[in-house]
This record gives structure tokens, C-alpha cells and sequence, in this order.
């Protein structure tokens, strides 16, 4: 029942000596998912894409309690489209993937080559306002058709030129919400709102703590007069934007010419709004608590909450070791468990105990149960809990396991997101002059809160020194109005600098 | 509570007149989906797109129960892997949406055009055989990695000339599985077993009766050994392939080296199967139960069983009618019905009762329930049942209806594929020589029971001299052996012959 000496227990390398090396490793080790043969893209496998099923559950409530109805909208979008907004389209054109032709053919050497091309190409959507946009023009006619609420879950192309798994890939999976409003009060209101959505979500189910903020202008999303964000803290204590919304006043209702019959009997355009996030919240979810040993889920995001692995030394006892099991497993699959019931997952592998403990522990399952002879004649179970040390594991009667698992899986979530949030406050810095800025960033990460004028040629500076930048002006917790530290010209309140993915 | 006389109550054109256009007329008045900018492309609307949400969900539980596991693979194939299998390409060519470049420029006059090409384009996925194929050779190692049974809910595209909604569309929404196992038993097995999955899932839930069968070799899927599929009547007498299920042999593992070391030390290549179903079930289900009132749609698939009208004559009845539909919804929404919970609407839309009324007859909901001072006051409801005619509404006491409401849906279901069956049962028949056979499709349409030797030319000739295509070699009800009605070749049983979508 312990582990035996020539199993690969840890991840190789730490965190401490190759932290994007060991990104890549946890991935691996939990079978997450892995690259493409397609450049920069991923499979995303069973027990990555089971997380993703989780997260689309979630939100999904989310968005429905919000009053958001999810469609379905082309993934081919006309060229022409692309061009109606200036500033959407100068922040797309260049990752844009272009299907031009809609056959292929052999050539005189046999090779397949494309034939029969489009009059008019059509690009991957990298998301999806203009072709939207074009739709809300013909089903918004009156104030009573507002405000339009809709959400899609769907694959988006932009073609990046350096990947990393799940942080950034070519295609990528995400839900796209579009809204459009009578007022540009109420857009607003809904930018914020879905923040919130996303900032709960983050928190209190990816026990991922987040800083709500606002973009500056030289990071705003294409299109966008206001973009929002959720900004996390990744152990290296690098900064990932984890969700973003935008309030885009009413530059896609010119566009497209969205315009409504308000109650007074005027022509009016509508305000709109688009809010996302993408399987990159599996990568911060694996950055915010893996560790060592391999990947960490919080309990309300994991696929299954517990293994048993049921331990056979002697051929006999197998029948009854395993009937205990099923039992165990039946009895667990009854109990509610925040919207769900208890997943559990029954390991009868024929590898030894510590083989098997060990390739949960790297999947990151919150609790393993080992039952062997001893723990059967007990009526007990041999816990383990990952967010504990592999050592820490205890013996529990099945009953009183039973009477409290429920707790168990609660306080492994509340103490994941402290532990989180304890490391990103000890990694968050008020800074007060030009000269410590640039000697943190260059001996160190994290979060830097510092006055700045506002300027976007400071932030561009800062960027090409130091390969840092201002991940958001946080909405809450707002410091004093003080002095930039770089200009010593007035500023609003302090914003957060750091590096990021 | 009753229409008013200007209330455009009926689908025109009914189905006798026009049956393609009054589809595509049920389809606008029930707000499913409408043609998208992109052409032969569909957006599928928030009603439309709930079903297929029911539609996932409910074959999610059946292919976890079978032991499939959800992954997710690239939606851009490269377009070597396509050329790998060579029935396959051959199949695929024509019809392969193709991305040559990567980023857009504007040219001299301002034009976006396409820039960067690719050394190698790729193609969007028309299926994924090719992609999976290359994964199974790195994930099958071993007799221990067998059966792989695996799943992916995903968007395809296959450029097609002649697009009609849910029907054809040049992009769709489809699950496909694969899977690769030991012994060319075992995958046959798993071909056949799908097809049940598919069956049972067809008639039990979307209350569509099929025939199971198998394809002749001029249907098969490119690079398949056998194709099953289920074939559906539609109430204008032609065919509906509405899932197919495929046993690939050893095609794909020979053209990616799927290889696996056997239990007893040798080399084998494994046996391969896919399967698949997508948003054209949508449109089997429309043309199956829908009336000339519009949509008609089981309860079991129905994004919301029931909506409650209420009906408002005074002002002052307003609180009190809208608390008594509240607490009625609450009520109902208690009650379990086939895996999920009962789900109610409650259309507070400023219109007249028979206004509301008709437009939830038109999205095909299975129960209305008008709601007005005088129900209330009796303490009962005024219920529709789509499945009946409109005049058909009846007084129920309210904790009647509570009582029998699950009842009332299951009987609904029933009747529908009562209905049906009988419909296709109606249409059916044995042919049994070449005049009969040529006389009957000229005349009229449904399915023909009839002998056939085998010969793909005997196909050929009466495709193109009647439209009139082989859907299926029945695996079941298998008629005895006689003589080719073409040819007066011996024949091992009848085949059935239709029109088809």
C-alpha cells in the first residue's frame, strides 16, 4: 500500500527549476491534453475536455439565471464583414486564417492541390461581433426587442505564432456573449454584470483569485471602447488576463447598422457588449494550484472527486475487496454535491497500489481511497487528500468517511482558493518610485501597484525594458490619487503592473 | 382567451401544396434557425439550438453508459492526412472547404486580401477519421489500450451545392465517435451497437420510428468496410438517413500504423469503427411531427414542456393572475420528467391571449395553459395540448392537471410515435416486379420493399431513371430469399427503395 521505489512519483523538472518545463509536464502527467499535429493547435484529452464540460455546466446556469439564450452562428465569416468596423479589423487582420478555395484536386503529379476558389474568401471567425452584428441588424427593430441577450460556445482561430497549451493556441475553445441595449447605461451595466459572473466563477469555483479591472487603451480589445478583465496570478507569479468584457459603445451598431424604433417612436442605434473566456482558464486553473506532484483540482471543477483503488495482494480477496468498493462507490454517488452528486471513479488497473495512487495524485483527483484486506475488516477507508502531502494520507471509518466527505471536498476547495489568494497577496507590491520599479522587475514578479499618468507612451517604455505591463486599473479597492511615478504627473489611483502570459 | 379573427394562425403554404416551402415555413414560424450571410450556412436560433443542446445531452448519458469518453481534436486538418486513405480523399475531395493563408493585408487600393500563405494548407474537417487515426497510432500501444472508445461533439464543414436549414448545410453541428479495438468482431460489435444507441435514441426521444440497415456499396462512407445506418419516413413519403454507423476494418489503421502489441508478444493492427449524428435529426424531427399549424415537438426533446399564458382582461387582475402562474410554475417545476425536471415558461408578452397562444403553437411547445381571471377563480387551468387540434383545450382542476401532467406528456410522446410508425407503416410496401416498381414511384413515393440482385448498375439505372435510391438492406424483419424484381437474379432478401433527402 505504499509506494514502491521505481515509481515516478514527482514532476520533473519542480516548479522551482523549470516552471514552464514543469507546465508542460503536469499537462503530460495528468493527460490533459497534447500538441496537434495541426501547428499550434491541441487535442484536448478525456480528462482536460471533462474540465471543460464543468466549466461550460457552470457558466451555463450563469448565463441562463443572467437571462442569456445560447445559438449557434457560422464559423465561416464573409471577408467583407471583417472590414465594416476599422479598428476590429486592424486588430484581427494579422492571425487571420483565410479559406480561399472549396475543393482540392490532383494535380498532373498526383498531388492534391485547392481548386475552385471563392469569390469571396472567408476568414476563421477570431470571434465573432461582425457577423452578429450583421444578424442583430435584422432582429432588432423595436425597443421591445431589447435588450438581445445571447451566448456561444464555440472553436476560434487566430493564428499566434508562439503557443503554449491551453494559454494560447491557434484554435481554442470558448463561449462568446453579445448583447445589445437600449442605453449605453444599461451596456455598461452588463459589462460589469458578466465581469461579476466571471470573477464568482473564478473564485469560487476554479478557487482562482481574481482582480477585477479595466484595460488601458493600448490593451483594449479591438472595437472596444471600455474592455473589463479578470486578472489571476500564476505561481510564477506572472499575471494571466483569465476573461475579458467589453463595452463597445455603439461602434458595431453603426457598422452594422443596428438601429431600433424607441418607444417615443425614434430611430435610435443600440449599444452592445461581448464578454468571453476560453479553455485558457484550464491553464490557469493548472498554474494557479499544481504543484510538484502534478495537478491540482479544486473539487467543484473536477471531473470526479474521488478514486478508490482497490488494493488485491492475495487473489481471494478480490471479490469481497471489490464488492466493498462498489458498495463505497454507490453509497458516495448518492450524495448531492454543489449541483451535482458525487463523482467517483473506480481504479481495478492491475498495477501495484503506489503505481496507482500516484497517477491520480498527478491527475490532480481531490481524494483517493485505498482498500485493501485491512481496511475491509475495519469497515475504513485509507484517505488521501491532494492538497495535502502524499504522507499526510489517514485511516477513516466508512460511515464517518461517509457523514463528512461532503465537508472534506468543501474545505479542500476554501482552502485552495486561501492558499491561492494568501500567494497572491504576499507577491503584491505597492511601489513608489521609477528607481524600485524597474530594480522589482528586475529581481522579481508579481503584482506591482503604482501611480501612472495615464500615458501610453510611459507604458510602452516600461514594456520594452522590462516586459512588463499594466494588466488593470482595478475597480475595487482603489488607492489614493497620488503622483505617477514615472512622470510625477497626477494620477487617479494606482494600477497594476506585472508581467504576463 | 379565444384567436382573433387578424392572428395569422396556420403555416402557408400547408403541406399538400408546397411541402419543401411550408418546411421551411415551419421553420421561420417556430424561430428554429434561418440562412446565414455564409453561404449554405444556417444560425441556429436559441429555440432551435435547445434542442440540440437535449439532443447532446441526452446521447452524452448513452455514449458514457456504452464507456465513451468526450475529447476534442482540431478543427484544421493538414492535407497530407487526407491524402493517407485513399477511398476517403477520393470521397472528401469535392467537397473540402481549404485555408491557404494566414493573415490579411490591405492592398494597394485598400482591399483586404489574403497573405502569408501556407507551405502545407489545411482543410476544415468534413470528418475527422484522418486526425483521430494519427492520435490512435501514438495512444494504442498495447492489447491493454483496448477497445479506445472515444467522442467529439464538434462543427464539420463539406461544401455542398444545394443547402436547405438542419437538412444540408455546408457547416453542421455533429457528434463523431471512434473507436479502435482487438478483433474486427469486437468492432463490428461496437458498429452495431451504436446503431441501437442511435435507434433507441430516435424513436424514444425524438418519437421518430427507423429502420436499421445496412448501405449498399455505392452509399458506404468513403473508406468504409460496411455502413448501418437508421432510415426515417418523412410525412412527405421520402427517406431520411438520420445517423450512420461504421465499421472501417482495417482501412485507417493501415493508412496511420495503428499498431498494438498483442497479448502474446505480436504486432497487430487494430480494427477501427465511427459514428456519427448531427443537426440534420433537427430536421428529421420538424418533418416528422409538424402539422400545418407548425412545429409539433415530443415532449421528451422540448427545450420547455409547458407554458403558461396568462390572460389579463383587467388591470387589477394583474398581481393576482401573474402570483397564481408563478406558483403554478414553481409547482411544476418540482416534478421530475425523464432525467430532467419539468420546464415551464411564462409568457408575459403584451399580446392577446390567442396572439401568445399561436405563437407557442407554432414553436411546437407539447402544453399550453391559458391562465385567466376565471381559471383562477375556479382554482384550475385551461389546457392545449399540441398534439391535438387547437379547438380540443379542456378545463382541468389545477391539482389534476399537477397530478397527471407527467402522464399527459408520456401519452403525448407515445402518440406521436404511434403516429408516425403508423404513418410509415401506411407507406410501405412490397413490390414485386419491375413495372409495379416503376408505375408505383411515378405515382407516388414512401418506402418499396423489393428483391434486388446486388448490382450496383441495377442501382444506378433506377437512380437515374427515377431518383429512387437503395436506404438499406434491413437488418431486421428480413424478408426470405427470392428473385430480383430487375433481373430475375437470385436475390438474399428485399431492400428497401425510396426517395431521399
Amino acid at each position: 500500500m505504499t509506494s514502491s521505489k521505481n515509481i515516478k512519483t514527482a514532476i520533473t523538472p519542480t516548479r522551482a527549476a523549470n516552471y514552464p518545463e514543469w507546465y508542460q509536464q503536469v499537462i503530460k502527467a495528468a493527460d490533459l491534453a497534447e500538441v496537434a499535429p495541426t501547428r499550434g493547435c491541441m487535442i484536448i484529452k478525456p480528462w482536460g475536455y471533462a474540465i471543460w464540460e464543468n466549466v461550460q455546466d457552470i457558466l451555463n446556469k450563469k448565463f441562463k439565471a443572467t437571462g442569456h439564450k445560447n445559438l449557434y452562428f457560422p464559423l465561416m465569416i464573409p471577408l467583407s464583414f471583417m472590414q465594416k468596423e476599422a479598428e476590429h479589423i486592424e486588430g484581427f487582420a494579422k492571425e487571420c486564417a483565410v479559406i480561399t478555395h472549396h475543393r482540392l484536386v490532383h494535380d498532373a503529379d498526383g498531388k492534391l492541390v485547392p481548386a475552385s476558389p471563392l469569390e469571396e474568401p472567408y476568414i476563421i471567425r477570431p470571434t465573432s461581433e461582425t457577423i452578429i452584428g450583421d444578424a442583430f441588424s435584422r432582429w432588432v427593430q423595436s425597443y421591445r426587442d431589447l435588450p438581445l441577450l445571447i451566448n456561444q460556445w464555440a472553436n476560434v482561430v487566430r493564428w499566434e505564432m508562439r503557443t503554449r497549451l491551453f494559454l494560447r493556441t491557434t484554435e481554442f475553445l470558448w463561449q462568446e456573449g453579445h448583447t445589445a441595449h437600449a442605453t449605453a447605461d444599461e451596456a455598461m451595466q452588463e459589462s460589469l454584470l458578466m465581469l461579476d459572473v466571471y470573477a464568482d466563477f473564478a473564485e469560487n469555483y476554479l478557487a482562482m483569485p481574481v482582480i477585477k479591472g479595466e484595460k488601458t487603451a493600448s490593451e483594449r480589445f479591438p472595437g472596444a471602447i471600455n474592455t473589463y478583465c479578470i486578472e489571476a496570478m500564476m505561481q510564477d507569479k506572472k499575471a494571466l488576463q483569465a476573461g475579458t468584457s467589453h463595452f463597445l459603445g455603439q461602434h458595431f451598431a453603426h457598422s452594422f447598422n443596428i438601429q431600433y424604433l424607441s418607444a417615443e417612436g425614434k430611430q435610435e442605434f443600440v449599444w452592445t457588449t461581448s464578454w468571453g473566456v476560453s479553455t485558457r482558464l484550464i491553464g490557469g486553473l493548472i498554474m494557479t494550484h499544481s504543484d510538484d506532484d502534478g495537478l491540482v483540482l479544486p473539487p467543484r471543477i473536477a471531473p470526479a472527486h474521488i478514486v478508490i483503488l482497490p488494493i488485491i495482494h492475495h487473489e481471494e480477496d478480490r471479490k469481497n475487496i471489490l464488492d466493498y468498493c462498489e458498495k463505497l462507490a454507490k453509497d458516495l454517488r448518492k450524495l448531492p454535491y454543489h449541483e451535482r452528486m458525487i463523482e467517483v471513479e473506480i481504479d481495478t488497473r492491475e498495477l501495484t497500489g503506489g503505481e496507482k495512487a500516484w497517477s491520480w495524485v498527478k491527475k490532480g483527483i481531490p481524494v483517493r481511497l485505498e482498500i485493501g484486506n485491512k481496511e475491509m475488516s475495519a469497515d475504513s477507508v485509507f484517505m488521501g487528500r491532494r492538497d495535502k502531502t502524499y504522507k499526510e494520507r489517514k485511516s477513516v471509518a466508512r460511515q464517518e468517511f461517509l457523514n463528512s466527505i461532503v465537508n472534506e471536498l468543501d474545505d479542500m476547495q476554501a482552502q485552495l482558493l486561501k492558499r491561492a489568494r494568501q500567494f497572491q497577496q504576499e507577491n503584491t507590491v505597492v511601489i513608489e518610485n521609477r528607481d524600485d520599479f524597474y530594480k522589482h522587475f528586475k529581481n522579481d514578479g508579481g503584482f506591482a501597484l503604482a501611480h501612472w499618468n495615464g500615458s501610453a507612451d510611459t507604458e510602452a517604455q516600461i514594456k520594452q525594458d522590462l516586459g512588463v505591463t499594466i494588466r488593470c486599473i482595478p475597480l475595487e479597492n482603489k488607492s489614493a490619487p497620488g503622483k505617477c511615478i514615472f512622470t510625477g504627473e497626477p494620477s487617479a489611483q494606482q494600477v497594476i503592473f506585472a508581467k504576463a502570459y
